[in-house]
Order: C-alpha cells, then sequence, then structure tokens
C-alpha cells in the first residue's frame, strides 16, 4: 500500500534537477564568504524580498532566531500571535537565547488586530521592557495555513513605524501566501523589516532558510548565526538546491492549494469529520474529529495503519499538509481510506 | 493643603515601633548567616506561611525572580496571568535573567481558569519547552486588588500537583487576601510550593520582602539571591521593621479595606467616573474617568494640584490603594477633592 | 573570652551615629525618586567620586552585575585580573546574568600590565567577541588588600580610551587605596568610566553601595537595578547610616591599616607562619600556614577555640581583615592567641 | 598562477565519492528521525567514538555550544584553555548562549596540567559558581595542532570523575591526533564523556560535526540543537558525504602531516622566518615572521600576490594549514614562492 505522507511539507524530497545543481555546485569556504553558491543564493533571495541583503541559514527556526537576537536584547519584548511559530514551536528559544520577554496578542485566523499591537507597544516606565520587535507568520501555521492580507500586514507595518519598533516576518511559507493572493513576493515582503523564508518546506528544497533585511543588519546576524553554530563551510551543496527551490518551484504551489482544497471538500462529506473548506487558502487543511468520539492521536493510528500520515493539532484537531510529493489522484485515494477508517469508527 | 497620597501602599512611612525595632535591632553579617534579627525573621515568615524555610530579599520582584531562577531554567516556560505583575511590571526579568519564555493566560479578575492552565501545560515534543512553573498572584493588583479564592487557588494547585508542575505565589499583597477572605495566610499558602511576601506594601514597612519554600529550594534559592546581589551584611537593621510589620500589622489591613469600600461609593456618586463598589475586595479601587472626556494622565495632573495623588492604569484608568497612613477622613476629604476636579471638568 | 572577629570589614556593626541616622532619616518611596536621604546619598557619592550620578544599590556585587548589564550585552567580553572578586566570587553572574564571557588576566599584586590589556581587547573577525568592558578592583581583595598605583590605573585607562572601551572600578574598598595613597578618592576614580563603592565594609554601615557614572549610564543602571529586584522604597533607612559612612568614616581607615602591618608584624615573628609585612598595603594580611604542617581549614578552626576569627584565602592561606571594630588591644591579643595556638601545633 | 591555499583544513573541497554519496543519499525528514543516511552517520560515529549515541550538528561550534547547553546552566562555571577553540573563537557564544563562566587555565602546547584543572574545580560556597564542564581540544589548534597525549587526557579524566565532573572533548581535528599518535580514535575519546568530531576541516566533507555521548545526553541535546536551529530536513544530502568522510578520509591525513612536516623544514631554511620543525605534529605549521621587520598582516598580503593564501595567528605569527587538496609538489612550490617574498623584504 502505498504510503501518503500528509504530516508536513517538509517531508518533501528533492527534484532531479535539485539534486543535479547540489552534484554540479561550484563550492568554496562560505566562512571566508567564498562560496559563490551561497552567495548567488544570498543575491537571489534578497532581490526577490525587496532587501538589501540576505544570510543562509540551516533552518527557519535558526533563522527566526538569529533576527530576535539581531534586533533585541536581553530584557526587552517582543510581540507576536499567540499561535506563531516562534511562540508555540521554536522551545522557548527566543527568551533562553536571547533573553527577550514574548507578549503575544490573539489573532483571528493568524492576524493580529493592529490595535492590538498598538496596544501592546510598551510606553516609556522603569517598570516595562522596551518593546523591540513585532513578529508575524505568512502564511500562519497553526491558524491553517492563513494568509495575513496585504491590508492587515500594511496595517501593522505603519503602527510599528510610527511607533519605531521593526517588524520580522516568518516568512517560511510567504511563497505559499504571495500564490494565494496572486501578488509578487516583494508585495507582502514590503511590509517587513526582515523576513526569513524557508526552501525546505512546500519549495522542496532538502534544507535551508534566508533571512534578509539591510546589509547592517545582515552583516550582524552573520555573527549570531557564528554563536548559534551556523556557520557552514562548502554549504553550496545545500544552496544550489535551494536556489533552484527559489526560482523554479514557487508557482507550482498553486497545485498543491487546488490539492488542498479538493482534500478539504472531500472531508467534508465523511460523516463525523469537521472542516469548513472555505477556510483552506493554502495547503494546509484542519479537520476535527471530535464527533468520531476518538481523539485525533487515535484516529491517526488507525489512518498510519492506512498509510495515511498527519499530525494532531491539539486535542481533536488533525492537520493535513499538501506538497509536491502529493498527487491530485493521492488525494483522491487519501479521502478514500479517511472515510473507510472514520466509518470503521464512528458506526 | 494636605497631601492624600494614594498612589501606593508602598508610600507608606515606618511606625515608631518599626523605627524602635530597628535601632534596636541585634546584627550580624547575613552572608555568613550570623544576624540574628534576619533569622528571626525568616523563621517567623516561614511559619506563617507554612514553609520549612524562608529567605529575606530586598523587593517583591526580587523575591520573584529568586524563585523563578530557583524553580526554572533557560528555555523552560513559565505559565501566569496575562495581567500579573510578574509579567507587566518587572522589565521582561524573567526572560532576561532566567532565559525563561512567560506563557500567559487571561484570567477574570486576575484568576485564571484551572482548565486553561491545564491545557496550557506542554506536552512532551521536541518543538516545546517543558512548563516548569505556575505563578499566582493574590490579591492581584492590575486586577484591582482581587482576591484570588481559595476554590481557585486549590484546583490550580491540583492540576498543577497532577501534571508535576511547581506552583509560585507572588504574595506580595497576600495579607490583604487574607483578611479579606478571613482566614489565616496559611491557608492560601498551602496551595503553592514557594511564596514571596512584601513588608513594604500595606504591612508599612521601609524594606523587605520574604521568599518562603522547602529548606532545599531556599538553599537554592540564597545563592541566585547572591547573584542578583541581594546578599547584605546587617541586613537586620531592616528585618526588624519588617518583623513588626509582620506580627503587629496584618489585622489593620481591615481599615484599609473599609477605606476602598468608601472610597469607591463616594467615586461611584461623581458623574464621570465609573466605578463599580461591589469590584473592590481589598485596598484597590480602580475608576473608569472617559466620560469626563479627558485621558487618565489628564485628570491626575488636576488631582495632583488639589494635593491627590494616584496613578494611571491604562488610557481613562485610575488606580487609587488604600493604606495606612489614609485615614477614614482623608478619604471623605479625597473625594470631596476628586469631585470638586472632575466637575469643573465635566462641566 | 572575647572574640576577635578578622574575618572581614563586613562584620563591623553600625556606630551609634549611624544608629541615629537611621531613626530620624526622612524618607519616602525611592521607586518614585522620592526619598529625600538616598538622594542626598546619591549625590554626596557622586560627587565624591567626581561622576555626574549615582545609584544606590544593595551590595557591591549588585554595583558590579548592575554596572556589566549596563555596560555590555550577551555575546560580548569583558576583562578582568584572573583573581578578581567579579570573577572570582560572584557566582559566575556577570555571565548568567549579561551573558558576557569573562577573560581574566593575571596580574601582579591585582594590578593587570597595559599592555596585557591592550592585547586582550579583541579585533574585529567574525569569530571573536567585542571587548566591551574592562573592570579593575582598587584595593584588591584577593591580592591581600594590595593598592593598585595611580600610575597602573591612569596606563589602563589610557589603552581603554584609546581601544574606546569602558572602564568599570570595583571599588570596594577605593577609600582605603585612598587613605593609603594618601590622595582624595577622586584622583583614584577619574581613571575609571563608572565606579562601585561599598559602605558595609571598612566603613561601617549596615548595607549598601553606590553606582556612580555617568548620567545617561544610570538612567539605564536604574532598570536593570529594577530587574534585579534591588529598587526599594523607603531605603532612606539604610542610606542613612551610609551617608555617615561615606562623610564621617574615611579618615579613620588608616587605624585599621595600622593595626593590619602591626598584625603583619606580629604574625611574621611566628615560626610556622610566613607573612611579608611589606606586602600589608591596607587592611588585610595573608599569611602563609604550610610549615605547620596544617592546612588552612585545620588552623583556622584551632583559632576559632581561641576566639580568633579569619577565613582561608587557599589551602593553606589565611586571611586576616582589620576594621572598625578591631583596637590595637585586639590585634596584640590575637598575636598573643595565634602564637599559642601554633606554637601548640608545630612542636 | 596556481592558488596555494593553505589558510585552513576548512577549504578543502568535497571528493568525486562524496558528490556521488550526495546525490544518491536516501533522503528522509530528520526532525521526525526518518532520514536513514543521518541516522546511518550517526550510528556509525557513535560506535567509532565508542558512544552510545551521536547528533549531526551543521559545525564544530554547533557541536560544541550544543554540548555546553546541555551539559551546563546559567550561572556555572567551565574549565578550558586559555588558547582553546571554545574560548578564543566561538564569539562568547558559551556565555551568551549558556550564561557560564569561562575559566580558562593556560596549558604547554595545548595540555592543561591536571594539577592546574584540579585546583580550578571549585569547592563549595554561596560564593562560587559551580564546576560543570571540563573541555579539551585534541588537536589543539592555536598550540599549532599539537596532540594531548593519551597520559595527559588520562590523567585529566581521572581527576574529572573523582570530583565529578564531564568531560567534554572539541574533537575538531581528533583524526589528526589519532593518527599522529598510530591509535584508533576510540583510545582518544574514552577520556571524555561527550566528544565533536568535524568532517569539514582535513576528512574534507562539505558541511557537519558530530556530537557524541551518552544516549540520554544526546537525547537532550537534540532539542538543544532545535532551538538553535540545527535541526534540519533531508539532511541527508550532506550526511552522506559525511560518512565518506569518516570512513575513507582518515588515513589519508598522514600524508598532510608529512606534507606539513616538509613545509616545516623547508620554512625554517628561510632567513627572516622562524619555526621549528619538531613542533609540527600534525597538519599545522606556526612560523614566526617578526624578524623581517613585517607584520604577519603585510606578509599574508605579499604571499597573497604570489598565490600562497595563510593566516596570522598573532601580531606575528602565521599559520599554514596542509590538507588533502594540497600535493606534496604544492609544498615545494610554496616554499619556493615564500622563500622569493620573504627574501624581497629581507634585504
Amino acid at each position: 500500500m502505498k504510503k501518503i505522507d500528509l504530516r508536513s511539507d517538509t517531508v518533501t524530497l528533492p527534484t532531479e534537477a535539485m539534486r543535479k545543481a547540489m552534484t554540479n555546485a561550484e563550492l568554496g569556504d562560505d566562512v571566508y564568504g567564498e562560496d559563490p553558491t551561497v552567495n548567488r543564493l544570498e543575491e537571489a533571495a534578497a532581490e526577490k524580498l525587496g532587501k538589501e541583503a540576505a544570510l543562509f541559514v540551516t533552518s527557519g527556526t535558526q533563522g527566526n532566531q538569529v533576527a530576535i537576537l539581531t534586533h533585541a536584547r536581553a530584557g526587552e519584548e517582543i510581540l507576536l500571535e499567540a499561535d506563531s511559530h516562534i511562540f508555540y514551536y521554536e522551545a522557548a528559544a527566543a527568551s533562553a537565547l536571547a533573553g527577550v520577554q514574548t507578549r503575544t496578542i490573539a489573532g483571528i485566523r493568524g492576524a493580529m488586530h493592529p490595535k492590538d499591537v498598538e496596544q501592546a507597544i510598551r510606553g516609556v516606565n522603569i517598570h516595562f521592557p522596551r518593546t523591540a520587535l513585532i513578529c508575524l507568520e505568512n502564511t500562519h501555521n497553526r491558524a491553517g495555513g492563513a494568509v495575513l492580507s496585504l491590508e492587515n500586514m500594511r496595517a501593522v507595518y505603519e503602527v510599528a513605524q510610527r511607533k519605531q519598533v521593526p517588524v520580522h516576518l516568518d516568512g517560511a511559507r510567504v511563497f505559499n501566501a504571495a500564490v494565494a493572493l496572486g501578488v509578487d513576493v516583494g508585495e507582502i515582503t514590503q511590509y517587513a523589516d526582515t523576513v526569513q523564508i524557508c526552501f525546505s518546506k512546500g519549495l522542496g528544497a532538502p534544507v535551508g532558510s534566508v533571512l534578509a533585511g539591510s546589509r547592517e543588519f545582515i552583516e550582524q546576524a552573520r555573527q549570531w548565526r557564528k554563536r548559534l553554530g551556523g556557520g557552514m563551510r562548502q554549504a553550496g551543496v545545500i544552496a544550489a538546491p535551494a536556489i533552484v527551490a527559489l526560482t523554479e518551484m514557487v508557482d507550482r504551489l498553486a497545485e498543491d492549494h487546488a490539492n488542498a482544497r479538493n482534500l478539504a471538500a472531500g472531508l467534508a462529506e465523511i460523516k463525523g469529520v469537521q472542516v469548513n473548506p472555505d477556510s483552506v487558502e493554502t495547503n494546509i487543511v484542519i479537520a476535527d474529529v471530535s464527533e468520531t468520539g476518538r481523539s485525533a492521536l487515535e484516529i491517526l493510528d488507525l489512518l498510519a495503519q492506512e498509510g495515511v500520515l498527519a499530525v494532531d493539532f491539539g486535542d481533536t484537531l488533525v492537520r493535513f499538509v499538501t506538497h509536491k510529493d502529493i498527487s491530485t489522484s493521492d488525494i483522491e485515494e487519501a479521502i478514500h481510506r479517511i472515510n473507510r477508517v472514520i466509518q470503521g469508527v464512528v458506526v
């Protein structure tokens, strides 16, 4: 039985073109700034994101943490959405490494209200930490791949600029947002001072992310990357497939989005499963299985026995993610198997 | 014109008995554990709080921070109410010093729902920080001196014990809670593993707090106090008035509570001021002045010109705190003056 | 038998004048900047040290740590003598709280060679931390109360200024240095950007130190003090005796120095004890007891039985400190008793 | 003119076998523990190093820092050689990230004397940080590739075990040590609780290191790696060449050592250059150019014009490193060119 792995778009395997790029990559020692492939990737990413400079890092988490370490210092506060990846999934690294306090704001489908952001920015008082950074996430993972609108991002950015607080965008899946909005990614990233993008999610590269910002910012970020052990030598071997990801793999994300919508539509038909297909904006589908009378983990176990893999997103929530290694017929097959499993449970 | 200072119960001046105690204090070098007055205070506080041992610290903030540093290590998470003093007023010290991530839960009148606490405790997952500590605050300052009920505290403590997460109580004003509940303070502190109590608020001592817990905990806390520079020499000079505060000043807090209720009742009569007297459980009154058309800061300026001092607690909120240096007639006079000021504004 | 406590000048008890000052101190809430006694102390200290502003803190350790936190940020390096108090006796607080790396330089009698300092200041390289601070200690505790000469301090300060690295002076016993050098303390502190002085050592106050520097520096330091829990309320009760210490207790340190020299001379006569009286510049005497065939701890035990208290400073080193509560005849008596103890051991 | 790059063994380019391994690597998502190539590398490395488990990291710095973060917590102290890579070249990361104080011991050719280590381990005292870790480096970079003898390592390890302090070995070049000593690497690593080895130095892989230790230790280390952003997805693409490095590239290090000795012998003949060929134990040569009357940087500039690259190691010291991309005839040619440059300078 073919395994249909919908756990995450991180499971994607490199394409033939990526493997070839890797093999033929021109290499050098990146700690000396001499890896031409890394340099090419950093330039291409910076340009695409509309920033002066960029820095290759080994993961989205590293890109976010280097950004926070560079923007803020110990005893300051950062604002971020209550379900954001940085707050929820990075093992408290922002406080552990940078010593910053996380102040969370509950958003609607991942979008913080600009007024809430404004109100959360601290005034001057000896009891208050300085607000050093606002973090956005687009698309927003725990909000089910929801897209922050350009309007929301602009409004938050205006507050930020008025209050002189920089904005960092966790854009691990920002190309999904760009495709969903039908805009160039630069229209999104213009509303952030620094951006992290990830190549090893929907874009399919094996490893790597980039952090982009002003030249001065990236210069400082480079030393924080070094401290975290992110300085690599012949990093061109992983930068090469990342270049392929950046230049050739963006447009096809539309297929993943279509597959996700189909999956949601199919799941919505299954008795015992609740999904709102209208909420599926990109490549993530979140389904509530509470009416099956089973927990998410129990359902996931049964699904795994049928070769369908997904992850839990709460006690009764299951997350499915579509990606380049999942075809339209995989989706049909997955719906078929899920239906069978759930019907066996609901009786 | 007599100044009526309702900014905080921290402005209280030491009593005659405290001054005398200070002058006659038997002293030694507390870094060597040889200050008999400090030892006496620590023993008395531990006993009163129902804990094995206690440690004299220079402030409530220091007591809370030493507790966090001793309970948790960098990369862990602590749970606390979204408006708690530790999160709101300690300048991000928990993250700056201990490297812990603050996870906030919005409470009702300062009380977190036990279910919310349970849900916020992290499971085992490489992306998740360990939940190292739950912090409570009783009475709760930003909730207007609200008292956490014994039921709420017990329920949270049961969750904590079941999940093997320790509980720290920021009891800077826990004696106000005990007086309001009509119970011995030990009935409250039984629902926390460690407690910080403050002598320089309503109890009137010039300086100092105590952190109490198990003997082993306090031994470790002692070194963290040292790192923060809280190790003092002849600290008996400030421990002596703290003993007076602990033994003689608790019962009279009832007067402050009565004064606060009277103040609230008086303010409720003033057109343009909104106060719910029923919400006044202890010595704090929060009034909304939005209907005056002026900001809290503007109103505070006008009040100050009339010799009435208070602090802002939001754009249109004013906080008044009663304490031992405020008499019943001071309250009447304050209401009189506030009324005059507000009437001049509202027209 | 009268106890002769030579463990440290921290064991000194407040004078009658200090007790009186405490009792009569005019008080206010120092968190609001309204304690007139604290303000008076800070102004007097700043003036005496030749700095723009000063901040009252609860201990020498707190003064040093607040200085480091204000001067440096995580990932930077501080230079300090290998046996300095900050490195040796502050429980790694500089790294724990400020995240700075300590780079030590072995000095001669506590004085680092300016060339060594210059060489240790890092150049620009992604692998190198920025050198953020140079710390001096005068007098130097572990070097036996040795005085850094004005020449040494000036030379180090010149290097520091040329390299644009600030200098902090741990002046816990800087008045001993001033008295020994026969200069005004300002002649010493001119060679440091920030200074910490301690009132509860030879000057005899029960509690407290001051950190002095530029107005802007002290403003920032104030918030770090808050984070460490060093913000106190009616702190005037301990600032008052500190004013007495600062204004009335400096000149008499000469007596302690004379006593220390006498003690050293007396110890030098005792067979089995090695002391170089010429090395005693201030109020500290370090004696080597290795020729007794006993460890420092064993000797200390025997001395304690005879009512003479001191501390170990290494396996076979014993430190004696003279202070205001030790008279000339106490010294004679101490020598007498020590001689008796040692003779009983050496046989 | 052919460039002869002797700056570092990090500049090595992957071999054909490595490129092939990369291309054919079986991949999976390593965050889910499902990359078979990463798993294979970790098992092979653990076995070779005689440890229970291993963790793939992106650099030697990351391996060292994850080790420190896992062994120690904030406010503790680590002992390490005064010129060690962790102290000298990792941008103060140990203090910045883990909050530990670095206590350095000057070694002889990189080897700390066991007695010095023993003496530096702190006793129990509230003023002292706990000694949490001893770090060794073999071979020792700044000591010119010097090899720590098995005797020295065993003696230090015996002290460590007696004092119950764990030992971490920075083994970025430990295979050079093994080859030089003519022993299996496990004979070296038995004297350390945890070891970091690097594949992208002399072993020639493009990227990556491994941290090895007990199973429990590695489990905890995995989360710290996550916090630093070292968790990668299809990391097999870089693990594959690392397997080649580990299994096929060790023995040939003997050639680099021979080349280094030849280089040293050649340099020793050049007037104005001082080298002790007997001090060359592995693949690093350090030459003193002070007698040329020029600084190291000036000499390096002139050499670069002749296509010979090296790095400065102090004001008048130049470091040359041999590696797999440098042949015996490259060495001859390098000596020839260096001679020409130096003779042009010395006159």
